[in-house]
Protein backbone atom coordinates (compact mmCIF):
# COMPACT_ATOMS: atom_id res chain seq x y z
CA UNK A 1 0.00 0.00 0.00
CA UNK A 2 2.39 2.58 1.04
CA UNK A 3 5.44 2.19 -0.85
CA UNK A 4 7.74 5.26 0.84
CA UNK A 5 7.46 4.25 4.32
CA UNK A 6 6.48 7.03 7.20
CA UNK A 7 9.54 8.65 8.40
CA UNK A 8 11.09 11.89 9.18
CA UNK A 9 11.59 14.32 6.81
CA UNK A 10 13.07 17.35 6.55
CA UNK A 11 12.57 17.63 10.52
CA UNK A 12 9.15 16.66 10.51
CA UNK A 13 7.67 13.05 10.77
CA UNK A 14 5.69 12.07 7.78
CA UNK A 15 2.83 9.29 7.56
CA UNK A 16 1.12 7.86 3.72
CA UNK A 17 -2.33 7.42 4.21
CA UNK A 18 -4.82 6.44 1.38
CA UNK A 19 -8.34 7.95 1.20
CA UNK A 20 -11.04 4.80 1.86
CA UNK A 21 -15.04 4.82 1.31
CA UNK A 22 -14.90 4.53 5.09
CA UNK A 23 -12.97 8.17 5.57
CA UNK A 24 -15.36 10.36 2.97
CA UNK A 25 -19.35 11.59 3.26
CA UNK A 26 -21.94 12.34 1.30
CA UNK A 27 -20.41 15.32 0.20
CA UNK A 28 -17.96 13.63 -1.61
CA UNK A 29 -15.06 14.84 0.11
CA UNK A 30 -13.65 13.14 3.68
CA UNK A 31 -16.01 14.33 6.63
CA UNK A 32 -13.86 16.77 9.09
CA UNK A 33 -13.56 14.72 11.90
CA UNK A 34 -12.02 11.90 10.25
CA UNK A 35 -8.58 14.32 9.41
CA UNK A 36 -8.16 14.00 12.89
CA UNK A 37 -8.34 10.53 13.06
CA UNK A 38 -5.42 10.51 10.35
CA UNK A 39 -3.27 12.99 12.90
CA UNK A 40 -3.44 10.28 15.77
CA UNK A 41 -2.42 7.62 13.29
CA UNK A 42 1.03 9.72 12.84
CA UNK A 43 1.19 10.67 15.94
CA UNK A 44 1.30 7.11 17.54
CA UNK A 45 3.79 6.06 14.48
CA UNK A 46 5.65 9.23 15.41
CA UNK A 47 5.95 8.13 19.16
CA UNK A 48 6.39 4.52 17.80
CA UNK A 49 8.87 4.99 16.12
CA UNK A 50 10.77 7.24 18.84
CA UNK A 51 10.32 4.69 21.47
CA UNK A 52 7.82 6.02 23.75
CA UNK A 53 5.89 3.27 25.18
CA UNK A 54 2.41 4.86 26.22
CA UNK A 55 -1.48 3.96 27.00
CA UNK A 56 -3.36 1.39 28.03
CA UNK A 57 -1.32 -1.04 30.71
CA UNK A 58 1.78 1.26 30.42
CA UNK A 59 2.78 3.73 33.13
CA UNK A 60 1.53 6.80 30.80
CA UNK A 61 -1.09 8.04 28.49
CA UNK A 62 -1.21 10.89 26.24
CA UNK A 63 -4.99 12.82 25.88
CA UNK A 64 -5.11 15.69 23.54
CA UNK A 65 -6.26 18.71 25.40
CA UNK A 66 -6.64 21.42 22.42
CA UNK A 67 -6.83 20.65 18.29
CA UNK A 68 -7.19 23.66 16.75
CA UNK A 69 -7.97 22.93 12.87
CA UNK A 70 -8.14 24.77 9.71
CA UNK A 71 -9.50 23.27 6.29
CA UNK A 72 -8.37 24.95 3.47
CA UNK A 73 -8.86 21.93 0.54
CA UNK A 74 -10.59 18.81 0.90
CA UNK A 75 -9.42 15.64 0.42
CA UNK A 76 -11.13 12.80 -1.99
CA UNK A 77 -12.16 8.86 -2.39
CA UNK A 78 -8.64 6.97 -3.77
CA UNK A 79 -6.70 10.64 -2.63
CA UNK A 80 -2.81 9.51 -1.53
CA UNK A 81 -2.02 11.84 1.33
CA UNK A 82 1.01 12.29 3.39
CA UNK A 83 0.43 13.82 7.48
CA UNK A 84 3.10 15.77 8.75
CA UNK A 85 4.00 15.71 12.37
CA UNK A 86 6.59 18.58 13.51
CA UNK A 87 7.05 18.49 17.90
CA UNK A 88 6.92 22.19 18.64
CA UNK A 89 7.40 22.54 22.47
CA UNK A 90 8.48 20.36 25.02
CA UNK A 91 6.68 20.86 28.18
CA UNK A 92 6.72 19.30 31.95
CA UNK A 93 3.89 18.04 31.35
CA UNK A 94 2.24 18.35 28.30
CA UNK A 95 3.39 18.56 24.52
CA UNK A 96 3.16 21.09 21.22
CA UNK A 97 2.75 19.63 17.87
CA UNK A 98 2.04 20.89 14.67
CA UNK A 99 0.83 18.35 11.93
CA UNK A 100 -0.72 18.87 8.20
CA UNK A 101 -2.53 16.60 5.74
CA UNK A 102 -1.21 17.49 2.66
CA UNK A 103 -1.54 15.95 -0.94
CA UNK A 104 1.10 16.26 -4.09
CA UNK A 105 2.66 18.73 -1.94
CA UNK A 106 -0.74 20.87 -1.21
CA UNK A 107 -1.41 21.86 2.83
CA UNK A 108 -5.28 20.47 2.84
CA UNK A 109 -5.79 20.83 6.25
CA UNK A 110 -3.40 22.58 9.07
CA UNK A 111 -3.61 21.47 12.97
CA UNK A 112 -2.24 22.54 16.18
CA UNK A 113 -2.40 20.43 18.91
CA UNK A 114 -1.36 20.11 22.89
CA UNK A 115 -1.38 16.93 23.89
CA UNK A 116 -1.24 16.29 27.92
CA UNK A 117 0.70 13.21 29.84
CA UNK A 118 -1.81 11.47 32.10
CA UNK A 119 -0.35 8.74 34.81
CA UNK A 120 -2.26 6.56 36.54
CA UNK A 121 -6.08 7.36 37.58
CA UNK A 122 -5.99 9.38 34.59
CA UNK A 123 -4.41 12.33 36.30
CA UNK A 124 -2.24 14.36 34.46
CA UNK A 125 1.34 13.75 35.19
CA UNK A 126 4.86 14.80 34.69
CA UNK A 127 6.37 13.35 31.14
CA UNK A 128 8.68 10.42 32.14
CA UNK A 129 12.29 11.73 31.20
CA UNK A 130 13.31 9.37 28.63
CA UNK A 131 9.93 10.30 26.97
CA UNK A 132 10.93 13.79 26.95
CA UNK A 133 14.08 13.34 25.98
CA UNK A 134 13.31 11.92 23.02
CA UNK A 135 10.77 14.35 21.78
CA UNK A 136 13.04 17.19 22.69
CA UNK A 137 16.10 15.75 20.67
CA UNK A 138 13.11 14.91 17.83
CA UNK A 139 11.65 18.37 17.55
CA UNK B 1 -34.92 14.57 17.45
CA UNK B 2 -36.88 11.32 18.30
CA UNK B 3 -40.36 12.48 18.82
CA UNK B 4 -41.19 9.09 19.09
CA UNK B 5 -39.58 7.18 21.83
CA UNK B 6 -38.14 4.23 21.75
CA UNK B 7 -39.54 0.97 23.26
CA UNK B 8 -41.00 -2.76 22.08
CA UNK B 9 -43.33 -2.87 18.91
CA UNK B 10 -45.59 -5.76 18.40
CA UNK B 11 -42.81 -8.31 20.18
CA UNK B 12 -40.02 -6.10 18.88
CA UNK B 13 -37.75 -2.82 20.42
CA UNK B 14 -38.01 0.14 18.32
CA UNK B 15 -35.09 1.73 17.83
CA UNK B 16 -35.19 5.48 16.06
CA UNK B 17 -32.33 7.32 14.58
CA UNK B 18 -31.25 9.93 12.30
CA UNK B 19 -28.89 9.38 9.16
CA UNK B 20 -25.68 12.41 9.64
CA UNK B 21 -23.20 13.15 7.51
CA UNK B 22 -20.70 10.87 9.38
CA UNK B 23 -22.79 7.57 8.43
CA UNK B 24 -22.65 8.12 4.98
CA UNK B 25 -20.17 8.16 2.20
CA UNK B 26 -19.04 9.56 -1.41
CA UNK B 27 -21.91 6.95 -2.80
CA UNK B 28 -23.96 9.41 -1.48
CA UNK B 29 -25.50 6.18 0.81
CA UNK B 30 -25.14 5.10 4.33
CA UNK B 31 -21.68 3.05 4.53
CA UNK B 32 -21.90 -0.72 5.12
CA UNK B 33 -19.94 -0.99 8.65
CA UNK B 34 -22.29 1.59 10.03
CA UNK B 35 -25.38 -0.51 10.25
CA UNK B 36 -23.82 -2.80 12.42
CA UNK B 37 -23.48 0.71 14.76
CA UNK B 38 -27.04 1.30 14.48
CA UNK B 39 -27.71 -2.22 15.40
CA UNK B 40 -25.06 -1.79 18.64
CA UNK B 41 -27.21 1.23 19.64
CA UNK B 42 -30.19 -0.49 19.36
CA UNK B 43 -29.40 -3.59 21.38
CA UNK B 44 -27.85 -0.97 23.94
CA UNK B 45 -31.02 0.65 24.14
CA UNK B 46 -33.03 -2.95 24.58
CA UNK B 47 -30.75 -3.95 27.36
CA UNK B 48 -30.98 -0.95 29.33
CA UNK B 49 -34.69 -0.88 28.79
CA UNK B 50 -34.77 -4.43 30.22
CA UNK B 51 -32.34 -3.49 33.35
CA UNK B 52 -29.63 -5.38 31.82
CA UNK B 53 -26.41 -4.21 33.20
CA UNK B 54 -23.27 -5.15 31.29
CA UNK B 55 -20.00 -3.73 29.58
CA UNK B 56 -17.06 -2.38 31.78
CA UNK B 57 -16.61 -2.28 34.84
CA UNK B 58 -19.95 -4.76 35.26
CA UNK B 59 -20.25 -8.35 35.58
CA UNK B 60 -19.99 -9.32 32.29
CA UNK B 61 -20.39 -8.29 29.13
CA UNK B 62 -21.30 -9.02 25.38
CA UNK B 63 -19.49 -9.78 22.67
CA UNK B 64 -20.68 -10.28 19.09
CA UNK B 65 -19.62 -13.94 17.80
CA UNK B 66 -21.65 -13.92 14.27
CA UNK B 67 -23.02 -11.10 12.58
CA UNK B 68 -24.68 -11.87 8.60
CA UNK B 69 -26.13 -8.71 7.22
CA UNK B 70 -28.38 -8.84 4.04
CA UNK B 71 -28.38 -5.12 2.17
CA UNK B 72 -31.62 -4.74 0.69
CA UNK B 73 -31.35 -1.02 0.02
CA UNK B 74 -29.73 2.06 0.62
CA UNK B 75 -30.45 4.81 3.32
CA UNK B 76 -29.67 8.07 2.74
CA UNK B 77 -28.43 11.48 4.49
CA UNK B 78 -30.87 12.78 6.71
CA UNK B 79 -33.06 9.33 6.19
CA UNK B 80 -34.92 8.56 9.54
CA UNK B 81 -34.64 5.12 10.36
CA UNK B 82 -35.76 2.63 13.16
CA UNK B 83 -34.40 -0.85 14.13
CA UNK B 84 -36.44 -3.51 15.36
CA UNK B 85 -34.64 -6.48 17.13
CA UNK B 86 -35.85 -9.23 18.29
CA UNK B 87 -34.94 -12.08 20.88
CA UNK B 88 -35.01 -15.16 18.71
CA UNK B 89 -33.15 -17.59 21.15
CA UNK B 90 -32.27 -17.51 24.53
CA UNK B 91 -29.18 -19.90 24.99
CA UNK B 92 -26.83 -20.92 28.18
CA UNK B 93 -24.14 -18.46 27.29
CA UNK B 94 -25.16 -16.25 24.30
CA UNK B 95 -28.31 -15.15 23.05
CA UNK B 96 -30.11 -14.82 18.99
CA UNK B 97 -30.77 -11.61 17.78
CA UNK B 98 -32.52 -10.36 14.71
CA UNK B 99 -31.86 -6.40 13.86
CA UNK B 100 -33.81 -4.89 10.64
CA UNK B 101 -33.08 -1.50 9.79
CA UNK B 102 -36.39 0.19 8.36
CA UNK B 103 -37.49 3.10 6.75
CA UNK B 104 -41.35 4.23 6.18
CA UNK B 105 -42.01 0.09 6.70
CA UNK B 106 -39.60 -0.94 4.63
CA UNK B 107 -36.78 -3.26 5.25
CA UNK B 108 -33.54 -2.15 4.22
CA UNK B 109 -30.31 -3.62 5.87
CA UNK B 110 -31.67 -7.42 8.15
CA UNK B 111 -28.87 -8.78 10.51
CA UNK B 112 -28.95 -12.10 12.43
CA UNK B 113 -26.71 -12.09 15.21
CA UNK B 114 -25.29 -14.08 18.10
CA UNK B 115 -23.66 -12.59 21.05
CA UNK B 116 -22.10 -14.71 23.63
CA UNK B 117 -21.56 -13.62 27.52
CA UNK B 118 -18.26 -13.06 28.52
CA UNK B 119 -16.89 -13.15 32.44
CA UNK B 120 -13.75 -11.68 33.94
CA UNK B 121 -10.72 -11.67 31.84
CA UNK B 122 -13.03 -11.78 28.51
CA UNK B 123 -13.44 -15.68 28.46
CA UNK B 124 -17.43 -17.42 28.08
CA UNK B 125 -19.52 -17.59 30.46
CA UNK B 126 -23.16 -18.02 31.60
CA UNK B 127 -25.53 -15.65 31.15
CA UNK B 128 -26.32 -14.82 34.54
CA UNK B 129 -29.93 -15.72 35.47
CA UNK B 130 -31.87 -12.23 36.18
CA UNK B 131 -30.23 -11.34 32.31
CA UNK B 132 -31.60 -14.41 31.19
CA UNK B 133 -34.84 -14.49 32.67
CA UNK B 134 -35.31 -11.16 31.01
CA UNK B 135 -33.95 -12.09 27.83
CA UNK B 136 -36.57 -15.02 27.45
CA UNK B 137 -39.46 -12.74 28.69
CA UNK B 138 -38.61 -9.93 25.94
CA UNK B 139 -38.11 -12.94 23.14
CA UNK C 1 -33.65 7.44 24.00
CA UNK C 2 -34.06 10.94 24.28
CA UNK C 3 -36.76 12.18 26.64
CA UNK C 4 -36.45 15.54 26.10
CA UNK C 5 -36.52 17.20 23.02
CA UNK C 6 -33.77 18.58 21.03
CA UNK C 7 -34.46 22.72 20.95
CA UNK C 8 -33.38 25.88 21.74
CA UNK C 9 -32.66 26.78 26.03
CA UNK C 10 -32.01 30.14 27.07
CA UNK C 11 -30.34 30.97 23.69
CA UNK C 12 -28.95 28.47 22.68
CA UNK C 13 -29.51 25.56 20.82
CA UNK C 14 -29.54 21.60 22.71
CA UNK C 15 -29.29 19.14 21.85
CA UNK C 16 -29.31 15.27 23.49
CA UNK C 17 -26.96 12.41 22.82
CA UNK C 18 -25.77 8.79 24.43
CA UNK C 19 -22.39 7.64 24.12
CA UNK C 20 -22.03 4.48 22.97
CA UNK C 21 -19.58 1.83 22.63
CA UNK C 22 -18.45 3.16 18.71
CA UNK C 23 -18.03 6.49 20.22
CA UNK C 24 -15.23 5.28 23.06
CA UNK C 25 -11.55 3.91 22.46
CA UNK C 26 -9.22 1.36 24.34
CA UNK C 27 -8.59 4.47 26.75
CA UNK C 28 -12.30 4.21 28.03
CA UNK C 29 -13.39 7.64 26.76
CA UNK C 30 -14.78 9.23 23.24
CA UNK C 31 -12.25 9.45 21.15
CA UNK C 32 -10.76 12.61 19.82
CA UNK C 33 -12.32 12.95 16.85
CA UNK C 34 -15.89 11.91 17.68
CA UNK C 35 -17.05 14.86 19.57
CA UNK C 36 -16.72 16.56 16.12
CA UNK C 37 -19.56 14.56 14.78
CA UNK C 38 -21.88 15.13 18.04
CA UNK C 39 -20.90 18.57 17.00
CA UNK C 40 -22.07 18.09 13.22
CA UNK C 41 -25.23 16.18 14.31
CA UNK C 42 -26.06 18.91 16.73
CA UNK C 43 -25.45 21.65 14.32
CA UNK C 44 -27.61 19.77 11.63
CA UNK C 45 -30.52 19.21 14.05
CA UNK C 46 -30.45 23.45 14.65
CA UNK C 47 -30.33 24.17 10.75
CA UNK C 48 -33.82 21.25 10.41
CA UNK C 49 -35.36 23.06 12.88
CA UNK C 50 -34.69 26.62 10.98
CA UNK C 51 -35.77 25.44 8.05
CA UNK C 52 -32.79 25.87 6.35
CA UNK C 53 -31.93 23.66 3.32
CA UNK C 54 -28.69 22.66 2.44
CA UNK C 55 -26.32 19.59 1.09
CA UNK C 56 -26.17 17.36 -1.46
CA UNK C 57 -28.60 18.09 -3.93
CA UNK C 58 -29.49 21.92 -2.56
CA UNK C 59 -28.80 24.80 -3.98
CA UNK C 60 -25.80 25.13 -1.14
CA UNK C 61 -23.93 22.82 1.28
CA UNK C 62 -21.57 23.84 4.85
CA UNK C 63 -18.00 23.04 4.94
CA UNK C 64 -16.55 23.45 8.44
CA UNK C 65 -13.14 25.76 7.40
CA UNK C 66 -11.83 26.03 11.71
CA UNK C 67 -12.63 24.10 14.32
CA UNK C 68 -10.78 24.62 17.60
CA UNK C 69 -11.67 22.21 20.20
CA UNK C 70 -10.53 22.46 23.64
CA UNK C 71 -11.12 19.14 25.96
CA UNK C 72 -11.69 19.45 29.34
CA UNK C 73 -13.09 16.11 30.68
CA UNK C 74 -13.60 12.92 29.03
CA UNK C 75 -17.21 11.47 28.02
CA UNK C 76 -17.64 7.52 29.10
CA UNK C 77 -19.69 4.71 27.69
CA UNK C 78 -23.64 5.50 28.28
CA UNK C 79 -23.37 9.28 29.28
CA UNK C 80 -25.99 11.28 28.40
CA UNK C 81 -24.28 14.00 26.88
CA UNK C 82 -25.54 17.61 25.51
CA UNK C 83 -24.52 19.99 22.80
CA UNK C 84 -25.23 23.13 23.15
CA UNK C 85 -24.67 25.71 20.13
CA UNK C 86 -24.68 29.32 19.87
CA UNK C 87 -24.72 31.33 16.67
CA UNK C 88 -21.61 33.85 17.30
CA UNK C 89 -21.52 35.77 14.27
CA UNK C 90 -23.12 35.49 10.78
CA UNK C 91 -21.18 36.90 7.95
CA UNK C 92 -21.83 36.84 4.22
CA UNK C 93 -20.32 33.63 3.56
CA UNK C 94 -19.87 31.96 6.80
CA UNK C 95 -21.38 32.02 9.92
CA UNK C 96 -19.14 31.37 13.45
CA UNK C 97 -20.58 28.98 16.06
CA UNK C 98 -19.80 28.20 19.29
CA UNK C 99 -20.15 24.60 20.40
CA UNK C 100 -20.06 22.79 23.86
CA UNK C 101 -20.64 19.51 24.81
CA UNK C 102 -21.96 18.84 28.45
CA UNK C 103 -22.43 16.35 30.98
CA UNK C 104 -25.43 17.29 34.01
CA UNK C 105 -24.19 20.85 33.51
CA UNK C 106 -20.55 20.42 33.57
CA UNK C 107 -18.51 21.64 29.90
CA UNK C 108 -16.14 18.62 28.62
CA UNK C 109 -15.74 19.74 25.74
CA UNK C 110 -15.80 23.10 23.94
CA UNK C 111 -15.30 24.19 20.43
CA UNK C 112 -15.50 27.37 18.04
CA UNK C 113 -16.53 26.61 14.42
CA UNK C 114 -16.46 28.75 11.13
CA UNK C 115 -18.78 27.17 8.97
CA UNK C 116 -18.72 28.24 5.06
CA UNK C 117 -21.05 28.11 2.50
CA UNK C 118 -20.43 26.67 -0.53
CA UNK C 119 -22.61 26.93 -3.64
CA UNK C 120 -22.66 24.39 -6.73
CA UNK C 121 -19.03 23.26 -7.87
CA UNK C 122 -18.06 23.85 -4.05
CA UNK C 123 -17.23 26.98 -4.55
CA UNK C 124 -17.28 29.97 -1.70
CA UNK C 125 -20.73 31.57 -2.09
CA UNK C 126 -22.87 34.16 -0.31
CA UNK C 127 -25.09 32.67 1.96
CA UNK C 128 -28.59 32.74 0.96
CA UNK C 129 -30.99 35.34 2.32
CA UNK C 130 -33.42 33.31 3.82
CA UNK C 131 -31.03 31.51 5.74
CA UNK C 132 -29.04 33.94 6.39
CA UNK C 133 -31.97 35.48 8.26
CA UNK C 134 -33.11 33.10 9.88
CA UNK C 135 -29.51 32.08 11.40
CA UNK C 136 -29.61 36.38 12.48
CA UNK C 137 -32.68 35.90 14.06
CA UNK C 138 -31.39 32.92 16.26
CA UNK C 139 -28.20 34.78 17.34
CA UNK D 1 4.58 1.63 8.60
CA UNK D 2 4.08 -1.31 6.50
CA UNK D 3 7.16 -2.97 6.24
CA UNK D 4 5.93 -6.04 4.05
CA UNK D 5 3.75 -4.31 0.75
CA UNK D 6 0.28 -5.43 0.12
CA UNK D 7 0.22 -8.09 -2.58
CA UNK D 8 -1.08 -11.43 -3.17
CA UNK D 9 0.18 -14.75 -1.06
CA UNK D 10 -0.34 -18.19 -2.13
CA UNK D 11 -3.76 -17.26 -3.93
CA UNK D 12 -5.54 -14.72 -1.47
CA UNK D 13 -4.26 -11.38 -1.78
CA UNK D 14 -2.90 -9.84 1.36
CA UNK D 15 -3.27 -6.23 2.97
CA UNK D 16 -1.62 -5.12 6.16
CA UNK D 17 -2.77 -2.66 8.58
CA UNK D 18 -2.51 -1.46 12.12
CA UNK D 19 -5.37 -0.97 14.88
CA UNK D 20 -5.12 2.30 16.05
CA UNK D 21 -7.34 4.27 18.88
CA UNK D 22 -9.83 5.11 16.37
CA UNK D 23 -10.48 1.30 15.69
CA UNK D 24 -10.83 0.26 19.87
CA UNK D 25 -13.53 0.76 22.15
CA UNK D 26 -14.37 1.16 25.57
CA UNK D 27 -14.06 -2.99 25.50
CA UNK D 28 -10.25 -2.05 25.25
CA UNK D 29 -10.42 -4.38 22.01
CA UNK D 30 -11.99 -3.26 18.02
CA UNK D 31 -15.16 -2.46 17.43
CA UNK D 32 -16.92 -4.80 16.05
CA UNK D 33 -18.17 -2.78 12.82
CA UNK D 34 -14.52 -1.59 12.22
CA UNK D 35 -13.42 -5.11 10.78
CA UNK D 36 -15.71 -4.16 8.06
CA UNK D 37 -13.55 -0.88 7.51
CA UNK D 38 -10.65 -3.27 7.19
CA UNK D 39 -12.22 -5.91 4.81
CA UNK D 40 -13.35 -2.91 2.48
CA UNK D 41 -9.14 -1.26 2.31
CA UNK D 42 -8.52 -4.86 1.35
CA UNK D 43 -10.64 -4.91 -0.75
CA UNK D 44 -9.93 -1.93 -2.26
CA UNK D 45 -6.56 -2.49 -3.00
CA UNK D 46 -7.26 -6.13 -4.50
CA UNK D 47 -9.29 -4.03 -7.14
CA UNK D 48 -6.27 -1.40 -7.80
CA UNK D 49 -4.09 -3.66 -8.10
CA UNK D 50 -6.12 -5.68 -10.44
CA UNK D 51 -6.80 -1.97 -12.31
CA UNK D 52 -10.24 -2.49 -11.92
CA UNK D 53 -11.95 1.04 -12.14
CA UNK D 54 -14.92 1.56 -10.11
CA UNK D 55 -16.50 4.26 -7.37
CA UNK D 56 -17.91 7.85 -7.93
CA UNK D 57 -17.71 9.31 -11.45
CA UNK D 58 -17.06 6.14 -12.99
CA UNK D 59 -18.83 3.60 -15.42
CA UNK D 60 -20.07 1.26 -12.35
CA UNK D 61 -19.45 0.92 -8.41
CA UNK D 62 -19.79 -2.11 -5.85
CA UNK D 63 -21.95 -2.34 -3.20
CA UNK D 64 -21.81 -5.14 -0.57
CA UNK D 65 -25.48 -7.00 -0.73
CA UNK D 66 -24.24 -9.83 1.81
CA UNK D 67 -21.56 -9.63 4.12
CA UNK D 68 -21.59 -12.41 7.16
CA UNK D 69 -18.96 -12.60 9.67
CA UNK D 70 -17.73 -14.73 12.10
CA UNK D 71 -15.84 -13.07 14.89
CA UNK D 72 -13.14 -15.65 16.78
CA UNK D 73 -10.95 -13.56 18.65
CA UNK D 74 -10.40 -9.90 19.12
CA UNK D 75 -7.92 -7.79 17.74
CA UNK D 76 -6.22 -5.18 19.65
CA UNK D 77 -4.45 -1.50 19.77
CA UNK D 78 -1.18 -1.48 18.15
CA UNK D 79 -2.03 -5.13 16.54
CA UNK D 80 -0.48 -5.86 13.10
CA UNK D 81 -3.33 -7.47 11.20
CA UNK D 82 -3.40 -8.91 7.94
CA UNK D 83 -6.83 -9.25 5.78
CA UNK D 84 -6.54 -12.02 3.34
CA UNK D 85 -9.18 -11.59 0.38
CA UNK D 86 -9.72 -15.09 -2.00
CA UNK D 87 -12.44 -14.42 -5.06
CA UNK D 88 -14.60 -17.38 -4.28
CA UNK D 89 -16.80 -16.71 -7.46
CA UNK D 90 -17.09 -14.22 -10.02
CA UNK D 91 -21.13 -14.17 -11.61
CA UNK D 92 -22.50 -11.88 -14.07
CA UNK D 93 -23.40 -8.97 -12.21
CA UNK D 94 -21.83 -10.07 -8.39
CA UNK D 95 -18.86 -11.39 -7.60
CA UNK D 96 -18.39 -13.96 -3.97
CA UNK D 97 -15.44 -13.01 -1.85
CA UNK D 98 -13.94 -14.39 1.06
CA UNK D 99 -11.99 -12.27 3.86
CA UNK D 100 -10.33 -13.42 6.42
CA UNK D 101 -8.61 -10.98 9.05
CA UNK D 102 -5.17 -12.58 10.94
CA UNK D 103 -2.54 -11.53 13.49
CA UNK D 104 0.42 -13.72 13.31
CA UNK D 105 -1.47 -16.37 11.44
CA UNK D 106 -4.57 -16.52 13.76
CA UNK D 107 -7.55 -16.20 11.79
CA UNK D 108 -9.21 -13.59 14.49
CA UNK D 109 -12.81 -12.79 11.73
CA UNK D 110 -13.84 -14.19 8.61
CA UNK D 111 -16.32 -12.74 6.48
CA UNK D 112 -17.70 -13.99 3.33
CA UNK D 113 -19.54 -11.07 1.22
CA UNK D 114 -21.23 -11.23 -1.67
CA UNK D 115 -20.62 -7.65 -3.78
CA UNK D 116 -23.19 -6.73 -6.21
CA UNK D 117 -22.37 -4.35 -9.80
CA UNK D 118 -24.14 -0.67 -10.13
CA UNK D 119 -24.50 1.03 -12.89
CA UNK D 120 -25.86 4.49 -13.76
CA UNK D 121 -28.45 5.58 -11.26
CA UNK D 122 -27.59 2.83 -9.06
CA UNK D 123 -29.12 -0.18 -10.38
CA UNK D 124 -28.03 -3.73 -10.45
CA UNK D 125 -25.79 -3.66 -14.21
CA UNK D 126 -23.70 -6.56 -15.80
CA UNK D 127 -19.53 -6.96 -14.30
CA UNK D 128 -18.09 -5.06 -17.61
CA UNK D 129 -16.01 -7.72 -19.10
CA UNK D 130 -12.54 -6.45 -18.37
CA UNK D 131 -13.13 -6.39 -15.01
CA UNK D 132 -14.89 -9.84 -15.07
CA UNK D 133 -11.79 -11.56 -16.69
CA UNK D 134 -9.26 -9.59 -14.16
CA UNK D 135 -11.24 -11.22 -11.23
CA UNK D 136 -11.68 -14.34 -12.97
CA UNK D 137 -7.75 -14.73 -13.50
CA UNK D 138 -7.43 -13.96 -9.76
CA UNK D 139 -9.95 -16.15 -8.70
Amino acid sequence: MNKQGAGPVGGAHRYPLRVYYEDTDAGGVVYYANYLKFAERARTELLRELGVEHGPGKSFAFAVRQCNADYLKPARLDDHLQVLTEVVEVGGASVRLSQTVMRDGEDLVRMELRIACLGAGGRAARLPNAARARLVDYG
